[in-house]
């Protein structure tokens, strides 16, 4: 069933009205009808189905129906910061990141980034909040993960309170080391947890001093040379896999 | 270092001759001199480290310095069978399951699938084998992994005694099954497992029957419904996480 995102302030008693691009979605793109069906989902993850009621000219209303339970979401919240690279990488990621439960995506710019953030336009926020609509609504996620603008790493390193556990993938790092990421994932649990994958040329020596410094721990992602796309789906697949299955 | 995958019959003593492709890439595209050095893998993973002594008109030899040593293999050989998709997807799949380190890849056309085997050309094979060289020579992997051309899921099913285990990914299966995922990774080790996903509207409800009367073993990848791209790389990824992690 088809599944849209809303804010509580549309919900008004057992009513909800739908504007804008889901409203545009219902009557033009599925092409619904009045006594069909959909799921809709507020930002407190209140799941409802609905019946659709009326549709006007620039709303459909929806009557709930029932409040559903779903229990899809990680037991964890992640927020993967990616070294800034082109776009449709990008786009990528938070793709498939969102599928895989992440909540939160920052593209960071780092020394060997090979995109600055003068190129970025704001315009791309609304585009990946899309990506994240969808994605989220065909994985029947509850929960909308958050995009932040592209900023740069002190900036990041300078705002770490909303965050519980601190994380960076290494790839220099040995497999045999301390800070197996099979022995971390179970910590996750219940927290706030900030995960840094570097740009394609890897963190500069620096970057990886002030990571240490701020408390970061290392982890590795097995013995193969993983793209910056496929890292964070590595990441958020080990972390499903440990929490979830 | 640059990696080039070679025929063992290219090796003639210490000597190595380099034609075609390769020779054309190191030549044109890094434009190598000699003394410079290279990565040559054979098909049984010897792996040596090279140094360029001629560059002639149709080939480049190489001479052997060294055996390297090479652990980057996953324990166990995974091959994964996709519902057959519109070619971008399954070169996607295709390039991220062999950075995360699967030894084969089977399109194969099942009743829901959204192309058919006839809108396949055979030219696609080569164009596939040359993603999997790059994403191979990227990742650092010492092994290649094979294409089938694509198949119709009976063909699949008629020859299965290549495997040991068999095993498809079941998006209705709930959490609390017996067959765990996390259960039966471990009895990969050593051993040849075929995985096979659906194509984008899932198997048919007679391909369920089919696959379980084959002794397939359903598995779950959590609670969010993931596309078709995601699931082979969430199955590498939990695959690496629990045997090389």
């Amino acid at each position: 069933m088809q599944r849209y995102f809303i804010q509580s302030e549309q919900i008004n008693g057992n009513l909800i009205v739908i504007v804008d691009q889901d409203y545009h979605h219902i009557k033009n793109v599925m092409r619904m009808r009045i006594a069909e069906k959909v799921e809709v989902c507020d930002e407190n993850q209140n799941l409802f189905l609905c019946v659709i009621k009326e549709i006007n000219k620039n709303n459909v209303v929806l009557e709930t129906l029932e409040k559903l339970k779903s229990d899809v979401e990680l037991p964890t919240s992640i927020t993967i910061a990616l070294g800034l690279t082109r776009g449709s990488k990008l786009e990528e990621v938070l793709r498939r990141i969102t599928e895989l439960g992440a909540d939160g995506f920052i593209p960071v710019e780092m020394k060997r980034s090979v995109v600055r953030i003068k190129d970025e336009k704001n315009s791309k926020l609304e585009r990946m909040n899309t990506i994240v609509k969808e994605a989220s609504e065909q994985s029947k996620r509850t929960k909308l993960l958050s995009v932040a603008n592209p900023l740069k790493l002190d900036k990041l390193l300078d705002n770490l309170d909303q965050f519980d556990i601190l994380v960076y993938a290494y790839e220099d790092l040995k497999t045999n080391s301390l800070n197996k990421f099979k022995n971390i994932i179970p910590l996750f649990k219940g927290k706030r947890v900030l995960i840094i994958v570097g740009p394609e040329g890897g963190f500069d020596p620096l970057e990886v001093e002030l990571l240490n410094n701020k408390g970061f721990i290392p982890i590795g992602l097995g013995p193969r040379i993983l793209r910056l796309e496929t890292a964070p789906l590595y990441i958020m697949s080990a972390i499903s896999y440990e929490l979830e299955l």
